[in-house]
Parts: C-alpha cells; sequence; structure tokens
C-alpha cells in the first residue's frame, strides 16, 4: 500500500524534483500540495507549483496556497539560488489546475483529519510555517499523522549562517513548534542533503529518460549548479527536498540516528540552529531523529525511475 | 452608529466584566465573542465565557473556541489570581447557547471579511495567540478593521515579571506580531488598568443596581479583592479588560500617548516586556499608542450604566 | 568627618561639575579620581580629568587612567554629547599634574584595601568597566568598601535606548557585575538626574561667583545645553553626574526605593536595561536601591557652595 | 629554541598531564603557571598546581593565582570529573613552592611584557577569565604574545550542554573577549581532544616509565578513566589539557583548520558554543584556526618522553 504524503514546499528547484518524485514513485500516494513563502513569495511558489504538476501531469490532487510571511521574522526569500521565479532555468508552462479554495492549512488539516490515524504523512520542505500554524489551529493532528518527515536544519553546520539551514532560520519559532510536538520527526538536513548532489553522471541518466519532465529537470539542475558553485562554492548542486520524499518511499536509503533535536530562538550567532544532543543515547521517549548518510546510488535511482515512469503526460 | 467589536478573551474574572459592559452600553455592539487560552485552560474559560452569556442574556451572538496554548511557549495559567474555575467567587449557571463550529481564527476572518474596511473593532482582552494567527492566516485582516485596542503590557512596571504582563508574556511572540501589524493599536495596559480600582465605593454603586448580574459581579469582585490582596498587595482590585472596551465606547475617559511599542522576545529579565519608546516625539506614521490615565468616576459610571440596563434578564 | 570617595569617571561635562563639587564641598574627601573609556576616548577623558583638576586646583589626589574598552562590547563614544574632546565649550588648561603609574583598577583596590573597613565609597559616574574589573580581581572590596553611589540607569525610560541609559548600555557586563555584588549600592539614574536640569536661574546663580572654575562650569553648561537641545529636546540640560556626588554628601536631598536592580543582557530591544523590580516590598536583605526625587534647589545650592568655596586656585 | 610558554590552568587530571609534559619536554620553557577557579575552586587548584609541581620537580617558575569565580557567570564546578579535590586518585604531596605575591593577571602580563614581542605563547587550559581579565587590563599584551594556544571549545558538539565545552561555558564572556582579540589562537577543542584517549596501552606505557611521576600520572588516569565512564559513557578518557601543550612542541602531530571562530552570548541551548563558520574559505585575514585530527601515537610518546625526561625528581 502507497504511503499518502502532504507535501508543503516552496518550489524551488529541488522542491519541484521531490514533486516529481513523489508523483512518479508508485510507493507514493500524493494526497495534497500545500505551498509557503520560502524560496519564492508565496505567489510565485504557488504558481510555480502549479507549473510543475502541468509538467508532471499531477491531476485530482489538491493544491492550496498558505503562508505569505514567517510567523514573527522578516520575510527572507534565497533569490540567489532559486532565481528571480524562484525556478530559474526551465520555461515554465502556464498551470492548467487551480488551486483549491482552502487555506492551505485548512487543507492540511482537513486531509489529515479525514484519513484515519497513523495513515498520512507531513513532508515538509520549505520553512515551517503552514505546518505549525496547522498544529497549533488544530492540536489532534498530531497524535493522528503518521510522522512528519522534513527537509530542514544541520546539525553540523550550516548554509544561511554558520549554524542554520535556509529553511528553519526563515521561521525559526515555526520549527520550534514543529520539533517540539509529539509526532514522530525525522529531520532531513543538510548533513544529508549535501550527499545528494546532482553530478554529472546524474544530470546524464536523466537526460537519458529523454522525456519532457526529464528534460526540464536537467534545465532546473543546470540552473542550480550554477547557483550552487556561485554562491557556496559547489561542484555538483546538492538537490535536497527530494531527499525526505525517498526517506518516505525507502527508508533503508539512508542511515539515521535518534537524538533530541530542538531549535535555537535567542542565539546571536546561531538562531535557527537545529540543536542535537548527541551526548548521551537518546532517552526512550525520544521521537525525534536525524538523517546521517546517503545511498547517492539508489537514491539517484528513484528520482530517475520516477521520471521514467511518469513518462511524457498529456497537456 | 453604535461600534462594531469582537472581544476575543479568557474568562476571568476582568473579562466577565468586559463582556458585560460591552453588551449593555449601547455604543457597542457585540459580534462575536472569541476564547483564547490565559487565565486558565481553553476549555474552562470558553465555558465561562458561556455561562456569562447566559447572566447578561447574550443572544444572538456567535461564540467560538479558539487556541488552546500558546504559539511557542508553555502554557502558564493564572489560578493565582482567577482560582480553579477561572471564574471562581459566583455560582456559573450552565450556558445555554452554543459554540459555534468555526475555530476562532476563522469566527475572526470571517467577521472581519463579511463588514466593510473600517468597521470591525478587534478588542482582545487575554494572549494574543487568536489575533496573532488569524491575521497570519488572513493578512488583509489587518487593513480591513479598524483598529485594535487590546487590554495587555505595560510600559513602566509589570504583573507576571518585573517588567512584563500576563497576557503578553504567557504568548510574547504572538504579541510582537499583533504589536508590528500596521493597524492602529491601542495599548491599555497596566498603566492604566491599575488606576481602575474597584474600591469599596465602586462595590457599593454596583450592588446597588441589585439586578442578578450585579450581584455576580459583585460576587466575582469579591473573589479578585481577595486575589490581588494576597498576591499583589493591592487594597482594592484593578479590574483590567473593561477598561479596553471602554476605551472603544468614550476614548475621552483615558489619556493616551503615541509612542513606537515594540515587544522584547529574547530578554532574560525582560522577556515579554512592551517596549515603549518615549525619547522623542513619536515619528508621523506610528500607528502605536498606550493608555496613561483614567478619569476612575467615569469609567465605573459605564459599568454601572450597563448593569443597569442589562437589568435581570430572562434566562 | 568628611567621606572618602574613589571618583571613577570619563569627563564629560557632568563629570568634571561632579569633580568640582567633590573637591569644593568640605563633606567629601577625594581620595582618588580614575577614568574610564565612556564619553570619550580613554586618552581624552583621562586628559580632561588633568586639565579640570588644574582648573579646580586639586592638588595631593592620586589620578589614574583605567579600562580603554569596555569588556566584552565594543567601543560606544558619546560624541553627540559631550563633543570632539569630550568636554567640548570651554578652552581646557594643559595639565599640570601627573598620572599615578598605576592602573585605575590597582588604585581603586589599593585605596580600598589600604583604609579600614566602611571608609571608601565608590561613586563610578562613567561604564562601569573599572569597577567591575576591580572587584573581579580582588574580591575582598566588595565587603570593605562603605557603599557604591553610582550615576547610571533608569528605572522607567533610558537615553540611549528606549529602556537603557549610556553608562550601562556601553558595557552590560560590567554593569551586571557590579549590580551583582553585594554592596550597598545606590542608582542615580535618569529618572533623578532628569530633574537635575541646570535651567537659567542656575546658571545665572553659577555666573554669579564670578570664579575662574565658575566661569568654567558656564561653558560647559552652555554647550551642554546646546548638545542635549539638538539631540534630545530638552529645555534645559540634565547634569547628571554630580547628583550622586550629591547623594554622598547628603542623602536627605533626594528620595530612594528600595528594590531588587539587575541588568539585562540577553535583550535584542532592552539589552543595558537596568530592571527594577517593584512589584513587592523589598526582600529584607536586599542591598540596592534607586534615586526617585530630587530637591533641585538644595542640589544646586551644593554645586554652587562649592564653586565658591573653590574660589581662584592659584594655577 | 625552546617555546616559552605561560601554562594558564586548573589542575585537573589532565591539566596536570599538561604540566608534566610541558616541564618534562626539551622544546617547551615554562616561564610561569597560573590558576583559575573551574575544575575546582581556585583555593583547590592553585593548591593541586602546586603540588602538581612537587611531584614533577619544577622549581624557579613563578605560580600565581588568579580568578575566583567567572567574569558574569555564577561560579560552575566539575567536581563529577575531578572529584571534591579537583585531583582525586593520587595521595596529593604538601607543596613546597610558595606562591608569587601578583595576582595571575599581573604574572601574565609581567612576563609578556618583559619579554620581547612574539616571544611568550599563552596555553590555556581551564576557562579564560584570566586571560580576558589580562588583555583587558593591558591591551599591549594581544600585539606581544606571539600566539594563543587554547584547550577549550568543541565545533561539532560539547560536552556540558549538547553544543558547548566545560572551559567556554563557565565563562562565555571572558572565551568571547579572548576569542575576539587579534592574536593568532588555535582552539585544541572536544572535537581533537575526544581523540587523545588514555588507552590501556597508554596506561601500560605510562607505568613502564616506573618513576614516582608516572605512578602518579597513572592514579590520575585511572581516576579519570571511572570518571569518564560514568559520566559521559566513554570506554578510554579523553586526556584534553596535554593536546594544547603538545601542539606548541610540535604542529606536526595535529592537523588544523583556519575558520572564523565566535562566542554565542545570548543562545538559549547553545551559550557557549564555539561557532566556527566553515561554509567558506577562511578570509585572508582570519587569525582563528581549529584543531581536527591527532596523531595518537605521536601525542602519547611525547607524553611517556616528557615522564622519562622528568625522572625521579629530587623531592
Amino acid at each position: 500500500m502507497p504511503r499518502k504524503i502532504i507535501l508543503d514546499c516552496d518550489p524551488g528547484h529541488d522542491d519541484a524534483v521531490a514533486m516529481l518524485l513523489a508523483h512518479g514513485n508508485p510507493e507514493i500516494e500524493l494526497m495534497a500540495v500545500t505551498t509557503v513563502v520560502g524560496n519564492q513569495t508565496l505567489e510565485k511558489v504557488t504558481r510555480n507549483a502549479l507549473s510543475v504538476a502541468r509538467v508532471a501531469g499531477i491531476v485530482g490532487v489538491p493544491f492550496a496556497a498558505g503562508a505569505a510571511r514567517p510567523l514573527v521574522r522578516q520575510i527572507e526569500l534565497a533569490g540567489s539560488i532559486h532565481g528571480e521565479s524562484g525556478l530559474d532555468g526551465p520555461v515554465l508552462p502556464e498551470p492548467t489546475i487551480e488551486l483549491d479554495k482552502r487555506h492551505a492549512i485548512d487543507l492540511i488539516i482537513d486531509t489529515i483529519m479525514q484519513h484515519e490515524p497513523g495513515e498520512i504523512t507531513l513532508v515538509p520542505t520549505g520553512g515551517l510555517t503552514n505546518i505549525a500554524m496547522a498544529v497549533r489551529k488544530e492540536p489532534r493532528i498530531a497524535e493522528r499523522v503518521r510522522e512528519v518527515v522534513l527537509m530542514g536544519g544541520a546539525y553540523a553546520g550550516g548554509n544561511w549562517s554558520a549554524t542554520s539551514e535556509f529553511n528553519i532560520i526563515i521561521d525559526p519559532e515555526a520549527a520550534h513548534i514543529v520539533f517540539n510536538e509529539k509526532w514522530p520527526l525525522t529531520m532531513v538536513g543538510l548533513d544529508l542533503t549535501h550527499q545528494a548532489l546532482a553530478t554529472p553522471e546524474v544530470a546524464a541518466a536523466i537526460a537519458a529518460v529523454g522525456t519532457g519532465p526529464a528534460r526540464f529537470v536537467g534545465e532546473l539542475l543546470e540552473f542550480f549548479a550554477e547557483a550552487y558553485r556561485d554562491n557556496q562554492g559547489f561542484d555538483s548542486p546538492p538537490v535536497h527536498d527530494p531527499c525526505a520524499v525517498a526517506y518516505v518511499i525507502d527508508p533503508s536509503i539512508m542511515t539515521t540516528r535518534t537524538a533530541p533535536l530542538d531549535i535555537e530562538l535567542t542565539g546571536t550567532l546561531t538562531l535557527g540552529m537545529t540543536v542535537a544532543d548527541f551526548r548521551a543515547p537518546a532517552p526512550a521517549d525520544c521521537t525525534t531523529q536525524v538523517a546521517v548518510s546517503l545511498d547517492h546510488g539508489r537514491f539517484w535511482a528513484l528520482v530517475v525511475d520516477a521520471l521514467q515512469r511518469i513518462g511524457d503526460p498529456a497537456q
């Protein structure tokens, strides 16, 4: 039985790949896609999500827009990495589906509450504003979701500050809310995603698929590679967000470590750090874990496989 | 034309008086009552609000329950001031009206968006969790409300810490959100409400009304007086929340001062302080003001008048 | 018997007046003058102190230079208030005395330890770096001084931020050290010193003394008046530092209030705030108090009297 | 020519080994030993230092006591690791040398200023209170020392909190001062010292030396092993402090990485974290580096060699 997920994202190049992986992989059933300010403005990332839906041929899945700004902090965007549109590189097709009328937090709540306990998995790949607001509006979802598998954070060195990762530092109060709820939570952070490099071999394998969506991903990765080369000195770009989806598909492609996690809210140098306490074995009731190492080959094989299954959707 | 208000409260003795004042005064039209965790748990304050509605004879006004906990911080209640029930003292009648099905933040949003711009005034008298979540879920309410007149904060000395007042310190992040939105905001803080003492003369005037609701208020104030005597050394208790309602009824019963206001989120000694900057005349675009001094006689006359108008509602 | 004091200062217009008051008043015996970075660089304020010594005819008192920068924070000067030299306005005479070879913190320690317990009073009128370092180097001075009477802080509104006063915010960690030692401490803050205005009547009374030092003070106050008018909107300038000396001379010229005091070190808006807890009567072992109200007439009479006693010192 | 060092320490088991290594190694000339509160009270660690001097046969080197408490924070000791005496395990001989009359910060300053620029290296192995106060009292030492090589901190996981190491968290303000001065600074933190394990093979090699000092070290390590096993789950104890001395003797026994370093002062979870910014190559003017990996064999060979050279000192 496929795993039912809600993808809460801010596309974003790697979010787009995450959408394609979730749509194309048979182990995943995409129940809803919700958007949140992050890599670009809410308006832009929402439009991007709808465009990617058309590229991927996603139909019958509700899409809803969520938070236009973080809970407490001012908006900070990642134009240096994702460009002016949030998805620079390929030509983006006009969306063909319409947004759900509901706010993202209501779509999240409704989806979770209308399914059985343990059925829905939340997969956030952007800032955690929507997830935080949803669980504060409807606290019962904390016990009803199966788990939260998120891309964000870093236990050993950040990208948006010395200690902190972009998705967390843009709304650290929301992250604090999400990390301190009692749902099982897997943090797929930079420690893991910096292993998910789109090397030239990966690019070649994707190109070899030969479909429209594969070309679309190729163009995304080309822009992404240049942005990461120029801004963070990477030879090949780390493709963060699909790692969270991949963990839901097959947890065995990464190793994880259980540890207490919390978010630093008052640090001058460390605001938004995802603090993992590795000093001792985690207590028995610890519900949080971090991803540590990735099977690079199997991860990219999942992405290529998803693109092959998607083929060339009717437009 | 009466002022349309939404009362967002956590009854609470003084919240109850605020409800009665809002209901009995002809200058106020109560559009909705929403509840939020604060003086007691959400469950208790919500039940209290419905009980007070029965005492006051409030019918046809939607009541909705909101946040059961603050955004980021752990729950902190004020049992030492409001007792085990949140409204200790009088016997509380069984509620006769039912809760609106909506979450408080949706009732707030719907009410504001269904009225013309500038029609609805928000009057929060508890922690600001509901208001913060409402404006984050629907940012357009920030421009659509007429103003926010809240009981909370203190610019010169707190009650729950040396610098901070209960309604703010229990959810400082929510307060930060509300104080930094671009709506006109009047902070009716301890600086003002510590002048709103229910002296023996006030108690006598209320008793003289001779109705059921007046007796109810008398019993509330009796308990409140003892709690404030034992916990904070007051001779007569400060009755905070109706001051915010009174300001909406007649701003001339208090003096105010325009000043930039903000909420301290990282202070060790000052967490939740409402910092007012009085160093220079406020900038021309400053939309925040603090209440400074109260006309004690006219304030209590408003309360007594409201009780007289309410009379003995049919039960 | 006169009170033996060490004046730790950063002249500074009002520091200069404090020196003259301490030197001219017969109830004070000036045992040492130490300097600290603050209103201007250590080099400048030290030279200023020596120049003022010549103006005042202070001889036989050791002067020593202390900290050139705060403990943790970067240097922040008050050129906007005290000018480029730190003592703009009058012509400053060449110093005729030489600095003690010792560091200020050693002169402070030696002076205290060489006198009987309870003999020496510390009167800091600048940042508290020297005092903090002295008590950390020689902890026994905390029990040996009679008391600390300092100009600095504010319990109800700052001048260098919304909540904080210059002397404290420039080295809040040092202030934290000094305020948390177990010596009796009187904070003469802005709450008091904003009452010590050099009105035109005060200026006239000083001018009427007719001596060189009085003219020097007149020129200082003229510059100071303009600086406070332009920077903080005062009609007449508050002359802070001599208030601390005046309290040592005659505590009855001000009212005080005993309260726990502490320094905020982590606040975003409130860094360096001197937090007074007025919520309840101070505990019996509380050793800190704040100055509240000033007898303006008697205060300035002390200053005029000191100038008259100083007369025209031989140069 | 041997390297002239000042060892500022809080013995402490590993401090004692550091003293022995510094004394026994011919590449090091020990110019002064200063003590600071840390592993135990100042009184205890000072007596321990003198006892170790007798064990090691150190004569003609000035020893001075320094700070009895941290700058701002309350005292926190490490009795769980070092026992009641700070050096539990062996019988401690009565000291035979006397303390220098000077305060540690004056001995540090005098030693540095009386030597040529670039001659003296500071080797702190405890909290940084003395070093911070010395450089604030005499700022010229910052340019005059050759370098600072300290044991303390951790860039990837602490021991006294999730993120922070004992020597730094006990006086983070002092650490902030020391890490932000412009001297070359090498941080030998837990990242390195957790590789300096005293394995059974190491213990055997030390025992084989067969002298009194070697037996003394053996007894120290026996107690230390048990403490680390019980408190932090180590199989063999990490012997931190001699690593800093070893780096001065021969930098080639460890790898290092240049990176900006700073100390977190306001974090709730991260207070006292030594934040290293590894996101990009360090700027050309970066003067701070961290130790990364240790040649375990060569490190312990240095310790064994020092013990052999010390032999059995005349008592």
